[in-house]
């Protein structure tokens, strides 16, 4: 099964030796995919079963996702209204999610799931990581891993999401049981192990014993942290060599030296700055320091429900002081680099044949259209 | 020809004397159309030619655009992009569109405002004010307005948009020109009289000319002020009768006061101070002192080339701190008093039958879901 990608006007490749600039721009070209890989990027006349016209359009490397929630029950636009008029975020209303996640059968879970997935596809993510986090005992977390599993390939147990009720004044009671028994239910359903580091969920000791259990349980290790202060965060994850430290709105100069020094990639989560009211990130500091840097959407229900990282993108530029170029690779081969993938986030011969096309001339459109929707069509 | 919409979960009339609270909430309701208007909005099991199923889902009154310049060719990506890298705006490249707006051919630009309006109708707009301000001479700028009016009854002459290169030195000289033979040749073709109020623009007294001139042709009156700094514009519209005053990015005290005191709207435009990082407003202050707002997109190449009024009420939330009730008016009720229009922003017996229907049980997330397209359907 063959499929060209006709009449491109402007590629964007994600490989410099293969254009131009930093983003390997190539212009007038088409892209074939065969087998759901990139065989080609001058196919012109090739043989094909199917053939999309790009209609000289931009596109794109498909979106990748490193960082999401999706498998919820209800919502929490009541707390999001209240936090609008000046009520602060301090990720508490986890619990309200938590109870209603329990709650939820396991069709209607997968249901909500499934259109969000649909929704984020068609906003141009090709790979998404869906952590659990709203299951909080055994049972719950170990279903949710379960059904993420169905949608795709990039798990993460995150049962240290928050303290649940039932646990209250016992967090290494709770701590625990996610590094033995929660861990082992996961585990089957996994790929990757996550704690919420952060004053008003677990402290870098309590995060550092669920990273070294999963490292032991073979999953790969990703940690929330420096969302809503400074903290030790940033440094446990570059200590435990964690693919990726998300969110890291509140960055000392060490925090930022460590990454720079490190393989962890500094995920900045902008759509929840903007959904809590927090300030941005420097982002242009990290970067300069030479630290790798992704963006994720963190769809969620309580700090960021957005499956949109072309509206993340128009923050990272606007808020961040990100160029184009750096967003728009930040949302690709940066949340590549995040899941520790190298088939996904650019297009060469290789790659996965995950492509968006836009409904416009030029990538720059992404954060000079904001709120428009742009992705015209997104390709798998 | 009638019309019923059925199935409608939550209804936004935006009439409170008909339902819950400030926007008028009724539940479960129907809403008849006939010939256009709005004939009930309890019409369950009434008889129909065409019957739209909204699935549960809310809907709201059509979204009124108040400021927009959708007519113009080219863009301006490569000015965005150096002004996201530090470069300040200040108006200046109002001169590109106009040198490839009097290139254009009548189709060309009356294609590419096609495809704008389109994508802002798809957005949820369904009312929408477009302004010349493109041609700055007698003929483009007639051209402009013909083209407009192809497309809309809102239609405003701003020949007064910023001084055209070959008038360089001479502003008054245009400005008679304006209100002269410009102002002959645009006035079959304009509800409204408009100019730009600003620093590097035109000064209080050549903009008090252009507004008389203006009515003294029986155009209505509007102005753009207080973008890019403290300045004249507001107390000028407010002595001048202006429906509306837009931009109101810098206001002083005084300026709040004498709004809170005329029938004079405060029109804001939050993507533009998005696009250009400019402060926003303090609406806050404005809607407390009892002044009446609108919010708009100004659709344009330079400062704002969003036609996406969800983007405009996300920001108003969360960077303007309005409620997402009074967000929603905004768009709504505040636009159609920007236009002196009693007969849109509203869904009563009596109203043009133009509506949204969400992809949402609620409004909320047209804040609580930013960058995620959440117009279903924009009936018309």
């Amino acid at each position: 099964m063959a499929t060209v990608i006709d009449n491109i006007g402007l590629l964007v490749t994600n490989r410099p030796e293969m254009g131009e600039g930093a983003l390997g721009l190539l212009r007038d070209v088409s892209v074939v995919i065969a087998n759901g890989e990139v065989v080609s990027v001058d196919g012109v006349g090739q043989v094909a079963d199917e053939r999309i016209d790009a209609q000289g359009r931009c596109v794109l490397p498909g979106f990748v996702a490193s960082h999401t929630h999706l498998v919820f029950a209800g919502d929490r636009a009541e707390e999001f209204s209240k936090r609008m008029a000046g009520q602060p975020y301090d990720g508490g209303g986890i619990q309200v999610t938590t109870t209603a996640t329990r709650a939820a059968s396991d069709d209607d879970l997968r249901a909500l799931s499934k259109a969000r997935l649909e929704e984020a596809h068609r906003a141009g993510t090709t790979t998404i990581e869906i952590k659990s986090g709203y299951g909080l005992n055994v049972k719950d977390e170990a279903r949710s891993l379960r059904l993420a599993q169905e949608i795709t390939s990039e798990t993460t147990f995150l049962g240290a999401h928050l303290l649940p009720s039932e646990y209250a004044g016992r967090a290494d009671d709770y701590i625990d049981l996610v590094c033995g028994d929660m861990l082992t239910a996961a585990r089957p359903h996994a790929r990757w192990i996550d704690a919420f580091c952060e004053v008003g969920a677990f402290d870098e000791g309590q995060c550092r014993q669920v990273l070294t259990a999963g490292r032991e349980a073979g999953l790969g290790l990703r940690l929330h942290g420096n969302q809503l202060g400074h903290g030790p965060g940033v440094q446990l994850a570059v200590e435990m060599g964690c693919a990726s430290v998300d969110h890291c709105t509140y960055l000392s100069d060490e925090d930022i030296e460590a990454l720079a020094a490190s393989d962890t990639v500094a995920t900045f989560l902008p759509a929840t700055d903007f959904s809590t009211r927090q300030p941005y990130p420097d982002a242009r500091r990290v970067i300069d320091a030479g630290a790798s840097v992704a963006i994720a959407s963190n769809c969620n229900p309580g700090s960021s429900y957005t499956t949109s990282l072309s509206f993340c993108i128009a923050l990272a530029v606007r808020d961040m002081h990100m160029t184009i170029e750096e967003a728009i690779q930040a949302v690709t081969l940066g949340g590549a680099a995040a899941l520790r993938r190298d088939d996904v986030g650019y297009l060469a011969p290789g790659a996965k044949g995950h492509l968006v096309i836009l409904d416009a001339d030029s990538y720059h459109d992404l954060a000079y259209r904001p709120g428009v929707p742009l992705i015209a069509q997104t390709v798998t």
